[in-house]
């Protein structure tokens, strides 16, 4: 039988494994920061009616520039950060991953390099190496905050093409202050013109502000965003971004052309027609985020301060150990590799109390 | 103004524009190899049936792995194809455009180089380029077959890691023979270790067999498809190959996870159900095609033997002169920049009624 060995494949990705969660088949799934409500029964109808307008038109090419989505898109982040944002400074793409992935085919890919503080989102790294982009390894405090003054100074002395700045930060769950995020834009131009991704998957569960008005005046900065975490779509893979209109002209000389199908441009309209009632799930998962934080410190455990729908816990002299007793319980949380720390999402509060009895009995047999 | 030449790209990018034929709004448009007909009724209910049920659990990340879909486009393969293949040796993404550059990002990539003979599929140049990955373009005969000696000759000296066999060739509808891929595919491993890919796009329009049982004891020949063409699901935007198992496995150590979204996967699924139905109208597209073929040769023209939904005619002096006039009669063709040739998409018996009513106009006035 042939191998992966067997194949010409490039040197680099000998011996790899491919990227991806577990995915073991357990009553309760808090380990991929997934939305927890399904998408109301109004919207399943609705989304069936847009796309079957959709499907009478497939055997045509979907709109190139999603035109539609992209308006929508702006409205929604204008309504809900204040900030003026046009259909021209929008642009989509099948998740967040793949609006990085044409981002570092832009700006930055091979002879280039990229930098993130971590730890922090897995895919950074993953997809700055998939595009030939050199990846560095920025610093953090102790309490996983951007450590400012020693970020700076890697800045200036690695001169990175492409900087990334997680926040809300996965999988720590910190935010970033809008001052840091300035300091750190501030000192990527003074090393060299490059581009600032702001990547903020999770901003809608935060208790701060969107740092989208941000991209006033800074035409290399970039705010990426997803409707997988708050819109309770992930499978719909609808990532996009915010940013000079230039930026959005730059990254259509690398797009695959029609890269964003008609069923996913319907699907993802439908949604966003659903803002509110999705918003509001928002809400009570935030309630219910900060009752698990306070639930686990009461517990005497340790928390990162988290605006995201997901917390870091610990910290574990065994961390593999704790995932498993916890998964031994019949819940599944994520081992991110930070050692000391787990990682678990906020779900229904039926989810969460069955986390917290599983996190109850097994911190009485450590 | 910020303008893409403020922007830190890569400096290859300067200057360059994005992919894509100008898509005017004419009352006949033959010029994207589009299948004009649209999907029964039927089937369009029982999409918007299959992605209700998906967008019940869209909060979810889809199946990773589409292993329901690859069951089935393995199913297709066997049933059309004759050559069993199972849901192993199957990979889908969005548009074979992407499953194009993840073989790329696998096997090409900086410091290698890939091999096609042109003119071809022009995104095969493309995606090299925006994967790193050199280009190397190698000949075609007058009649634009492959130059089978040429082409070796090519090989054995430039070494390429990647070689594309489009077939039928897009833009010019030549099928290539079993025996010239054989010897293609002896002479890139003689070279050195190298990924054949078989690009299949249109061969469900051809009057040979699907090269796809040369797969047997070749563990780096690929062959991808689509289901934009012959399913006539251009805006669905599903792609797969067929190879050795271990090639699946290899793309999946640079694949984007969870790249094709839950509606993707179930408006796929839902196509594949009504096959039958789909490939009727192949048949119809067929005998258009060939009408149109004896009709420009009727008419004194040239015509480049076709084996695809489309059809390369000529020759003109001004070919952009001869596209103009023809768009002056309300239809749009493609000049795909082969100098004296221009290409229409075969489209529905009144569609093409129109083109050929232009095109003796037209060339009245010549």
């Amino acid at each position: 039988m042939t191998t992966i060995d067997d194949l010409p494949i490039r040197d680099e990705l000998r011996g790899q494994s491919p990227y991806g969660a577990p995915q073991l088949d357990v009553p309760v799934q808090l380990n991929t920061n997934e939305n927890p409500y399904p998408l109301p029964e109004a919207l399943v109808a609705r989304i069936a009616e847009r796309v079957a307008e959709a499907a009478r038109h497939l055997n045509r090419y979907p709109d190139r520039d999603a035109v539609e989505l992209r308006t929508e898109l702006a409205a929604y982040l204008t309504r809900t950060t204040g900030h003026p944002v046009g259909r021209a400074q929008v642009w989509a793409a099948n998740g967040s991953n793949e609006v990085l992935q044409q981002l570092l085919q832009t700006f930055g890919g091979p002879g280039r390099t990229a930098l993130g503080f971590e730890p922090s989102y897995s895919m950074h790294a993953l997809i700055s190496r998939g595009t030939g982009t050199g990846w560095i390894s920025g610093p953090r405090n102790e309490d996983f905050t951007v450590d400012l003054d020693a970020a700076v100074a890697t800045i200036a002395e690695r001169r990175p093409h492409v900087v990334f700045v997680c926040s809300p930060n996965n999988p720590t769950g910190t935010a970033v202050e809008a001052d840091t995020v300035l300091a750190l834009y501030e000192a990527a131009q003074a090393a060299r013109p490059s581009l600032v991704i702001v990547d903020e998957a999770y901003v809608e569960f935060s208790h701060r502000a969107s740092l989208l008005p941000l991209l006033e005046g800074r035409p290399n900065l970039v705010v990426s965003r997803t409707m997988s975490k708050a819109f309770g779509a992930a499978g719909l893979r609808l990532g996009y971004l915010a940013a000079d209109a230039a930026v959005v002209d730059a990254v259509q000389l690398v797009r695959l052309p029609y890269h964003l199908s008609a069923v996913t441009q319907a699907t993802a309209l439908a949604c966003l027609e659903h803002t509110d009632t999705l918003l509001g799930y928002v809400e009570r998962l935030k309630a219910e985020r900060d009752r698990l934080v306070d639930a686990l410190r009461g517990l005497g455990l340790e928390v990162t301060d988290s605006d995201a729908n997901f917390i870091q816990f610990g910290r574990f002299a065994d961390t593999h150990a704790v995932w498993q007793a916890i998964l031994d319980r019949g819940v599944l949380v994520r081992d991110n590799g930070v050692p000391g720390w787990l990682r678990v999402t906020a779900g229904t509060p039926a989810e969460n109390d069955a986390f917290l009895d599983a996190v109850r009995f097994v911190i009485k047999e450590l």
